[in-house]
């Protein structure tokens, strides 16, 4: 179990593993061998067993591997159980599909404030949150103190505003404005979206199909 | 120019690799030594030097990359320079958004058609385009062969609408229908977008600061 070492690629999957068991879950299975796991997830059984040994196994030698057990482990291990608050910033298009398209709940997060600079959203509710105005986000953060901030706004106001936020206390960010967000303080993590980088490398692979 | 010995994560990072390229040629930079290219990106000079000369190179020694060449080499690399047509299926909130949100004209692709099969959406414009029945799915593919499909649609749909066109000719899919499309037929190609894993493993990474 030691956290440390774990590297960014075991990380990038184990949401993979935590999907594919609960697929596998409500399909009403039980158990299965790390061979038919990786078939159905195309990695080798050898890196399944390495993955799972960074969080000290849980497989039985020739027994496979307890789909509920594991699948709540991963969850554990993935901190789905501990809701973490989270505010959206930026309730255009992508935030709107943002907030309604995914079950934060069950990805360990609770959404607690929706803000927007246009004034003429402010006040609209979504998913039952009001809209707020981006011009009480300090006041709202020093009350509610939420974990993590999801960006859904342009470019150029990516960057002050994830200054702000970590200042005031925002620990996590979940970045779809366009660029790689980095933040220069410690101690602060950023996911970044590039779904325009997936379209390039779909590009790449119809080019050369 | 051996393209067939590509690896996925070579294709992963080219995307990367014309983003920024693109950023510092709007900040009007010339040229950059893979040095400074690899602090900028995070990725070591010599990953630089390596999967740049999976295509041929483009470095001189000692003096650096021109940008501007670059760029436009991956662009075409990627196939950026031959749009490719795209329809869209699912006109909810994912997508809307990303009917609006992405600037296809610069990733290799023109939207031509979007698809809903709720009829009360059908008819709606966006963006130039208007809603049509999914019912006139096969009429529109035969007349129009687009090339890929957008899916927005409910994990269930998204399997069935994905053989169907494949049978009409489609040849790649960029899939946000929250599971993995994999399709058994050859010389088709898949990007699948899964938000939900990108926002597990910041609550990995946020649970385990």
């Amino acid at each position: 179990m030691s956290k440390g070492v774990i590297s960014n690629s075991v990380i990038n999957r184990l949401p993979r593993y935590y999907r594919f068991l609960s697929e596998l879950k409500s399909a009403g299975i039980t158990r299965i061998s790390s061979r038919e796991l990786s078939q159905k997830m195309g990695i080798t059984a050898s890196q399944i067993r390495q993955d799972l040994n960074c969080f000290g196994g849980f497989g039985q030698q020739g027994y496979g591997y307890n789909i509920e057990l594991l699948q709540s482990e991963i969850a554990r291990i993935l901190g789905l159980d501990t809701p973490k608050t989270a505010i959206l910033i930026g309730m255009g298009n992508m935030g709107r599909a943002v907030t309604m398209h995914m079950n934060f709940e069950t990805k360990g997060f609770r959404v607690i404030g929706l803000f927007d600079s246009k004034e003429s959203l402010v006040g609209q509710v979504v998913k039952n949150l009001p809209i707020r105005s981006t011009s009480s986000l300090d006041e709202f953060c020093r009350e509610n103190r939420p974990q993590i901030a999801i960006l859904c706004i342009p470019k150029t106001a990516a960057k002050n505003i994830a200054d702000q936020l970590v200042n005031l206390g925002v620990k996590g960010f979940w970045n779809f404005s366009h660029y790689d967000l980095k933040i220069e303080h410690e101690n602060i993590v950023v996911e970044n979206v590039h779904l325009s980088d997936s379209l390039m490398a779909l590009s790449y692979r119809l080019t050369n199909l």
